[in-house]
């Protein structure tokens, strides 16, 4: 029985894994860059340090029987060295360090997922020496460039619309990759645990924000066809099989006009359109990812009602806004609910919470949400 | 969305079939052999017929649009005509024709066991000439003789204790395996579906009766180490994984009192050990069965609490009992369940019902049903 659960990163994702763990009775310590990062109100212990200290993560490994990450961006030699003391039966390390190498990479990610036959855009890479012209010839105009390394929430990822001056393509390692205009991007939440369960929870649909590239709103369960649901939830099991994953894995799609269903990127821990699941599953995906990974049984990713979540980025509107004093939670009414990180607006739309509306449909929980964010907007800061 | 489910068969586990279908809104059509056969009370259209009958099979695939089993034993020329229609997309069938051909023939079975590297007791085909002499000389004696076909409740295996006269061979095609004492006999129920979820319930200890070779009890969750309980778990996954399974499969194993888990058979369909999930767990096998053949999302597999199961078996205590005019359950109180099957006693040791208590422990649990056995007993059908 595991009883003290390591978290490598601090954000709001590690928050809401802090209160899972509490929730299954497991004490918590999150390695956080800074003293104030969201997770840090909610673990039992924290260790200021960047990723890359090694010694913080002997730190955590001398305190922790289960490690886990809130974000992939884990350095290579740190993953190394839990692979390493995860294969002597120190500490159980989920998912392993191998997935999060492979997906850190975007281009090692396709290669797999191409070897593996799953269906995903063409690309090539373009580390050595391919020019704007050479990559357009492969794979049309217009494409997208994703360097290997550092992608995250549309930071390294560029639309390429013409092979002249007006988009730069960017040196060093990288890839072109076919532009998909998809009819939805929707994610899966799949769940796989340490002894083979396995749950999926009904695909959620994104909606991006042209600006910034940001997910705007979330809803689930996404308006798809129950041919296409089908598809896309046998795809997103196949993915995690294949990589033989034990956790909770995002797999983001893309459904085609044509009604393809193609694997966009894999994220190999709890994601951010998760977080109604929260209020709208009878599991949320955090409480889910902590069963996989200490061995529980999963529990049931029913959901109750359909939802609609909006993301509270650091935007004109509400710059400065503090409806709550503390990060954490407050219910609105019997169906809106609040969650406020406690993140300083650092930059402009940074993600400071997120609201969840549950109703009886889709628009009803979206026109919830709405007015939820005017009202917001509106008190500034007067809900706290 | 499927409408219609035709079932093989019409016993008990139809009965329950039947109800689960009936909560999820499918009408339900069954072949039966005998009109009074139990399901006939709980399915909205029988269909009487052997199970050979192919009339009977063209009439049920005109009204049904998913069929399913509750029983192995379907002439391969039926079930070679479902893998046509299946293939055709005129209905489901599941689980898949091939793995009920895989199952019924023991030997086989063995086979894919071995080939596939799960562990299982080692064997020898006897079918070609082979003495008891030579099969004891290749697993050693006591061994355990199976036909190939047909097995069923304790019919079809015998143990050979010695080369002699005692216990004669039979002839025919049979295999000879290793017998394997066991520390305990458990079966794990997995349901897996249409698109690749699993789910895994807890552990189940069958308790045999040395009489009849029939299981007398069943205990939920089995009282293993939670290091037995996770190899037990992950095996019985691997092996339906394996299989490509689609459905609710019983994984029959041997603990060993040396710690080791071998598999002993597999049953492609709900089983007479998970009765007690009807009451004991969040989702019973029987709904499980068909979420998953249907590809509804799994049921929680949560147990409430600590359960035990009696099959009630026509003896010589209970000859002519017939606690319900009816077949159907009786709560006795807050946690005894009475199950009556409405089957005629014609054949000592038939199971004629079966009793489920739940209590804080699996000892009380016991304790309940001998209570409720003791008092069905001196009642002699007076409790209808």
């Amino acid at each position: 029985v595991f009883k003290h659960l390591g978290i490598y990163g601090a954000g709001q994702l590690g928050a809401f894994l802090c209160q899972a763990a509490r929730k299954l009775d497991l004490e918590t310590t999150v390695i956080a860059a800074q003293a104030d990062d969201t997770a840090t109100s909610f673990a039992d212990h924290v260790i200021i340090a960047p990723l890359d200290d090694m010694q913080a993560t002997h730190e955590l490994l001398a305190a922790c029987d289960v490690v886990t990450f809130e974000l992939e961006a884990v350095p290579p030699d740190v993953l190394r060295e839990l692979e390493r003391q995860n294969a002597a039966g120190k500490v159980r390390v989920a998912p392993a360090a191998k997935d999060l190498l492979l997906i850190q990479n975007k281009h090692s990610q396709k290669c797999w997922l191409q070897d593996q036959g799953f269906p995903t855009a063409p690309f090539i890479d373009c580390s050595s020496d391919v020019t704007a012209a050479e990559a357009a010839e492969q794979v049309g105009l217009p494409f997208v460039q994703k360097t290997h390394r550092g992608g995250y929430d549309g930071r390294g990822v560029q639309i390429v619309r013409d092979t002249g001056a007006s988009t730069p393509f960017w040196p060093g390692a990288t890839i072109a990759e076919q532009f998909i205009e998809p009819k939805r991007e929707v994610a899966v939440l799949v769940a796989r645990s340490s002894v083979g369960e396995l749950a999926l929870y009904p695909a959620l649909e994104m909606e991006f924000d042209p600006v910034g590239n940001l997910v705007r709103y979330v809803v689930a369960p996404a308006p798809l066809s129950s041919d296409i649901a089908q598809q896309a939830a046998r795809l997103s099991a196949d993915v995690v099989v294949a990589m033989n994953g034990v956790g909770l894995f995002a797999v983001e799609l893309f459904v085609t006009p044509q009604g393809q269903v193609l694997v966009n990127e894999i994220a190999p821990r709890v994601h951010n359109s998760g977080h109604l699941t929260i209020e709208a599953n009878a599991t949320s995906q955090y409480e889910q990812h902590i069963r996989a990974i200490v061995g529980l049984p999963l529990g049931s990713t029913e959901q109750l009602k359909p939802a609609c979540m909006v993301n509270i980025l650091n935007e004109p509107d509400l710059a400065g806004a503090v409806p709550l004093a503390e990060p954490g939670m407050k219910r609105l009414n019997s169906s809106t609910y609040l969650h406020w990180y406690g993140k300083a607006p650092t930059k402009p739309l940074r993600k400071m919470g997120h609201m969840t509306c549950l109703a009886e449909t889709l628009d009803l929980a979206r026109a919830q949400c709405d007015d939820a964010m005017a009202s917001l907007a509106a008190q500034k800061g007067e809900l706290a």
